[in-house]
C-alpha cells in the first residue's frame, strides 16, 4: 500500500477496500508493537498490543463521546461491539464503514456510511474504546469489575453536571482532521442505535498534551505550556509502572489502562486580569518557554526546595508542585487533553476550558491523590470549575483478526 | 519579510513586531486589491478595498461571535473599535495583540495578550467585522440605517433560540488553526470588557463552502457536497451584482456587504435512515461527485426542465432547484458555511449541523426569497431546524493606516 489512502467512494476501485483492510490488519495484530507512529499514509495501526489513541502522538483534534446502554442483553451488546470493531478498523484505515458504504451500488439501499468523509484521508484517526463501572453493572458482570473501576470520589469544589458526567462506555476519536473524527463518532453512534445512545460528547482542538517526545508541548487557554512533565510514549518502563494495568488487574483488562476524563471550565476573564508574575507563580512555570521557576528551560527538573528571599521559588500552592510525582507518592499520568470552546455561557462569557483526559494504571492511586491535592490547595483552582467527570476501563489492544472490543470481558 | 511568521513571544527580536506591522499594512491598504490569497507566510492582508474573510478562500475553521453593547456612549464604542482594529491587524499578521503583549518585560504587568497563540503561525487568520440593526439603534444612529439592515422575517418552521439569535455586532474569525481563531476572538472579547459582552458564539470546522474556484467543494454532515453553485472570488462581476453594496447603500457601507448567519441543526439520525435515492432526490445532486441529477459532473449546469418517465429528473421539491437563481429572480449568494458538532442534545443525539453564513448585497432581496422558498417547499426541511439567526452589515475594507472598523459609520 503506497500513497495517501482515500475513501473508497472516491477510489472507485473494486476490491480496494478489502485489500486495505488486509494490509491494515497484517501491520498490527499479534505483533509486540505499540502504535506509536502513523505510517506515511496517515494510517495508525488499529490492532496491536495496546489500543491506539493512548500513546499515539496526540493528534490535533478530539471527539469524545460517552454512551449509555439502552439494551442490557449481552448478546446484543456483543453483536454491537463486533460491528463497531469492524467499522472502526475500516475508518482508521481511511475507508467507509463498509464496502461501498457511502455510495451503495443499489441507490435504493440505505447507505451504511454517512459519507461526509468521502475524499478525506485517514488523518491519523484512532478510535479508543472503554467501559465504565455501570457497563458491568447493567450487564450482570459486576463480579468482573476490578476495584479501581469505580466512580471518582467527590473533590472539593467539584460542580459536576450529570449531563456531562459518567457513561456506560466511551469512544475516543482523535484525528488531525476534525471532520474525520466527527464522522467516525457519528457512524459508531449510528450503528449503536437500539443498544446505545449518546450521554454526552465533547469536541476538542489545540491538543494541550504531547504524548511523545517528538512533539512540542502545546498551550492551554491560560496561555501556558501544559503537561510538560507527564509521561511520554518513549518511556516504556514508566508506562508499565504508571499506565498499563499489570497482573493486579483482571485478565480482560491486563495490558490495558484506565481513562479519566474531566471537563474543566476555565474562567479566562479573571485569569486575564492577573499579572504575569501572578500567573507564573500560580502555574510554577514561566509563560514563555515554560521553564519551572527554579530553572531556565522547559524540561529542567523543578527544584521544589529552591528558595529566595521571598520564600520558595516555586510557591507552595503552585500547580506544578501540587501535581508533581514528589507530592503524590510518585503518581504520574499519561495526559491527552484538548482545549475547548463550546460557544458562550449565556452570561456574556465564552464557555472555554480544558477537556482533560489521562490514562493511568489505577485511577484511585494514580489520579485521585493528585486531584485531591490540587482541589484542596492549588492556587489555580480559583480559576477552574470541574463540571464533567468520568472514568472508564480501557482494555488492551485486539490480539488477532477475530478479536473485537470487549470480547474478553463479555466472553 | 520571508519565512513563516511566528508570534513575537518566540521571536524574541526587539522591533520585529513593528516591522511586521509595517509590512502587513504596506501590502494592503489603499490598493485596489481584494485579499483573495494569503502570502506564503500564511498572512492574509488585513487592509484593502474589502474586508478579508469574505472572498478569502475559506479557511478550515471558524469562530464566530455575536456581541451586545453594554455601553451606549459613542466615544467609548469608537475607542473600542480603534483598539479592536489595531489588535486585529496585529493578530492577522501572526503577532501578539500588542508589542510584548503575551510576555511583558515587566512581570508585574497584566499581559495584553492571553498567550495561547505563542509560537503559532498566522494560519491565514481573517477577522471580519459587522454591525446589526440594534447597534445603530442603541447608539442613536437609526437615521443611518439602510433599509436592508433589518431583522429577517420569520420563516416557516423557524425555531429560533433567542440565545443564538441577533446581536449588536459580530466578529468572524476564520483560520486554518482553530486555536488561532479562538485566540483572536477571545482577545477581542476581552478588549471589549465594559463596552461589549458575548451574546452567542459558534465554532465550526470542515468548511462546507468553497469561496474560490481553487478549492474543492467540501461536504456537509448529510455527506453531500454543498454550495457548488454559489459565487466565487473569481467572479468579480457577479460579486458586484450580488455581494457588494453599491450606490444604493449609505456611504459607510458602500463596497461592503451583508452577512446572514443561520444556525441550522441537522437531524442526522432520520437522514441516515433514508436511502441513497431519496437523499439524492432531496438534494437534487448525486452524493458521489455531486453532479446535478440531470448531469454527470459537479459543475454541469442543472437542467431543471429535464424529465424522465417518472417526472422531473430534478424533483420539484429538490433543494438545489428551490435554492437556484432561476427559482429566486436571479438571487445568488456567496456562502461561507461550516459544519458544527456542539456536544449532545441531552436526548441521546449529537447536536450537529451547519453554521450557514452568506454574504449578500441585500438580505431582503438576496437571501429572504431563497430562504422563504426553501422553508416552504424544500424536501430537506424535514431534516433541518433553524435555531439561530442574525444579520449584520459588513462595512468595506479599511482605506488607510488610520482607518478603523466602523469609523465612517461613527464619524
Amino acid at each position: 500500500m503506497t500513497g495517501p489512502v482515500s475513501r473508497r467512494g472516491l477510489l472507485g476501485l473494486a476490491g480496494a477496500g478489502a485489500a486495505l483492510a488486509g494490509a491494515g490488519a497484517a501491520a498490527g495484530y499479534g505483533v509486540a508493537r505499540e502504535p506509536v507512529a502513523a505510517a506515511d499514509d496517515g494510517v495508525v495501526a488499529f490492532r496491536g498490543v495496546r489500543q491506539a489513541g493512548i500513546v499515539t502522538p496526540a493528534q490535533d483534534r478530539m471527539h469524545f463521546v460517552a454512551l449509555d446502554l439502552t439494551a442490557t442483553d449481552r448478546g446484543a451488546v456483543r453483536d454491537l461491539l463486533r460491528r463497531w470493531t469492524a467499522a472502526a478498523e475500516r475508518m482508521t484505515a481511511g475507508q467507509d464503514t463498509a464496502d461501498d458504504g457511502a455510495l451503495p451500488g443499489n441507490v435504493y439501499a440505505v447507505p451504511a456510511d454517512t459519507g461526509e468523509a468521502i475524499g478525506l484521508a485517514a488523518s491519523r484517526l484512532t478510535l479508543t474504546f472503554g467501559v465504565g463501572p455501570s457497563f458491568l453493572q447493567k450487564l450482570g458482570l459486576a463480579d468482573r469489575r476490578p476495584a479501581p473501576l469505580a466512580d471518582l470520589p467527590a473533590f472539593q469544589g467539584d460542580r459536576l453536571d450529570p449531563a456531562r458526567t459518567g457513561g456506560d462506555l466511551c469512544l475516543q476519536a482523535c484525528a488531525d482532521d476534525p471532520q474525520v473524527a466527527v464522522h467516525a463518532v457519528r457512524n459508531l453512534v449510528r450503528a449503536g442505535f437500539g443498544v446505545t445512545e449518546v450521554r454526552w460528547s465533547q469536541l476538542g482542538f489545540g491538543r494541550t498534551s504531547s504524548t511523545s517526545t517528538g512533539q512540542a508541548t502545546a498551550r492551554n487557554l491560560f496561555g501556558f505550556k501544559d503537561g510538560t512533565n507527564n509521561l511520554k510514549a518513549e518511556e516504556p518502563d514508566l508506562l508499565d509502572q504508571h499506565v498499563w494495568v499489570g497482573d493486579e488487574g483482571p485478565e480482560w483488562l491486563r495490558g490495558g489502562s484506565y481513562l479519566v476524563a474531566r471537563r474543566i471550565r476555565m474562567h479566562i476573564e479573571p485569569w486575564d486580569r492577573s499579572n504575569l508574575d501572578e500567573q507564573q507563580r500560580i502555574v510554577g512555570r514561566t509563560k514563555g518557554v515554560g521553564a519551572p521557576l527554579s530553572g531556565s528551560n522547559e524540561f529542567d527538573l523543578a527544584d521544589y526546595a529552591a528558595t529566595d528571599a521571598a520564600g520558595p521559588v516555586i510557591p507552595d500552592d503552585a500547580h506544578i508542585r501540587l501535581a508533581s510525582a514528589q507530592a503524590n507518592a510518585g503518581a504520574r499520568i499519561l495526559r491527552r487533553g484538548y482545549n475547548f470552546v463550546d460557544g458562550s455561557d449565556g452570561d456574556g462569557h465564552l464557555d472555554a476550558g480544558l477537556f482533560f483526559v489521562a490514562f493511568v494504571r489505577d485511577p484511585q492511586r494514580g489520579f485521585v491523590p493528585i486531584q485531591r491535592s490540587l482541589a484542596k490547595s492549588d492556587a489555580m483552582s480559583e480559576y477552574l470549575e470541574h463540571n464533567g467527570s468520568a472514568v472508564f476501563a480501557v482494555p488492551p489492544g485486539l490480539s488477532g483478526p477475530d478479536d473485537y472490543w470487549g470480547a474478553a470481558l463479555l466472553a
